[in-house]
């Protein structure tokens, strides 16, 4: 499959999942963060593409590519963060279309070195992020480098330590099952909804499916059980206004459910390649 | 400069664009039109991403680079045409970019050939587009093409012929000097509003500057005088509350100053390639 087609699917995967609206806690086209803003997003999408389009020729260097992905993203915009979670699960990802098999991702992602894992720690230095973070081996302590390189650490070993606290980690070590599980559930709702709320539905389906990690790591796990509950609730009953509210009352709490979005980044770019169009 | 440098500043530009709202009578991340909805522009945008990568580094055939601009732009999404005028205005202006000197752009347009205005022609083709149309060789006449081969007219010269009831074209045969006054208006405003303020106040301003040639096909001059007069006004009196109502009003009347939002495309380009970020 053509690389630059590749990238582009991941592209315009990233501006959908930000764009849609209202996204109960999380950034939108209607929700700005107080530092991170909506533009910011479009400006990363856009900034990576060459990253991504060499990604999909290269038969290894995951660790490199997130690294640079993160390097690139804000060097174009003045947010910070704003695609960490969904780099994660982009490259490799995105490495696996460049195979013409979707589905080798979690070969990719198996086939990881002790390198990786360094370039993995070097990307978290450009942004101090929360989610994914190696409680064990902390992006604060200079030595936790030494560490890796000692203990000959590959990122999918990093990735095997952190799953049971990361959603993002637990996908790489679970063949992305929930990746493809929100392809699945955007595939069919794409034929029954606007684009837009196609994807509010895969992203409420996800978030009532497991807690998000993310929260869990700022809430603790009966929040983000919460959290989930509700989602589950506005699923059945489907209601834009009340999925509104959901939103108003989580930006309200500062709780962004921000591993479940980046997993719909991921699913929108596995429909997105398999010939969805908005 | 680096020309997917230079074709990502193009696609940010288009993406800024449809996001900025409220931009009266057009579309943006809060107003779609019936057919063509905000998803459809950012597909657009991302389309086209290696078509203008090659254009920064090609020294001819602006006209085929349109119309392949065209083909992938619909390719990408089922809401038809979305950004015609836009890739009239940043084809020339990502080749001159590509001779790093945007400023060049009036030689970039003057050396066209009969081969760009046959190229052109089909671009219009694939999407019958109202703005930009060359009232005496009609798009539906199949002997334009022809009679555009006997009297070897470049697209330069087509161009030349609807400069007096096209803006895109008047900005092809005068420098593109209403484009760089937007770039200046953007520059300064960034410093002073939000970019998505920044970017409403750019586009009122190109308006209140001139009819917008896109209404007065479609409404006649008088309207399109008045819609100029209250764009003034609302510049003045900075106030978004006005400038949504204002909005809706020209959204009800199907009243969408199409040509002054496609020539602030070219201005965020110029403004971003300059070293503007959001």
């Amino acid at each position: 499959m053509n690389p630059t087609y590749i990238a582009r699917c991941a592209q315009l995967a990233m501006l959908l999942e930000v764009s849609a609206t209202p996204k109960p806690g999380n950034v939108d086209r209607n929700h700005d963060f107080d530092d991170v803003k909506y533009e910011h997003f479009l400006a990363s999408a856009i900034g990576v593409g060459p990253i991504f389009e060499r990604a999909a020729i290269a038969k290894k260097g995951i660790g490199s590519f997130i690294r640079e992905s993160v390097e690139e993203s804000i060097r174009w915009q003045r947010g910070g963060n704003t695609h960490f979670g969904a780099f994660l699960l982009l490259v490799p990802l995105v490495m696996a279309a460049g195979n013409d098999d979707i589905k080798s991702v979690t070969k990719v992602v198996q086939d990881t070195s002790v390198e990786d894992a360094v370039e993995f720690y070097k990307a978290f230095r450009c942004i101090k992020v929360r989610v994914g973070s190696v409680k064990e081996l902390s992006i604060d302590d200079p030595n936790s480098v030494n560490e890796i390189k000692r203990r000959e650490l590959t990122l999918y070993d990093l990735m095997k330590i952190s799953s049971k606290y990361d959603a993002i980690a637990h996908e790489w070590i679970s063949g992305f099952h929930r990746t493809f599980r929100g392809a699945s559930v955007l595939e069919e709702k794409l034929g029954q909804m606007s684009t837009n709320n196609a994807i509010i539905f895969t992203y409420l389906t996800l978030l009532s499916e497991r807690p998000d990690t993310l929260i869990q790591s700022k809430f603790g796990l009966e929040k983000a059980i919460k959290v989930s509950e509700k989602a589950s609730t506005l699923i059945e009953n489907w209601d834009l206004g009340a999925i509104s509210d959901f939103d108003e009352e989580l930006i309200r709490e500062g709780a962004n459910p921000g591993s479940t979005a980046d997993m719909v980044v991921g699913s929108l770019f596995i429909a997105l390649l398999g010939g969805v169009k908005p």
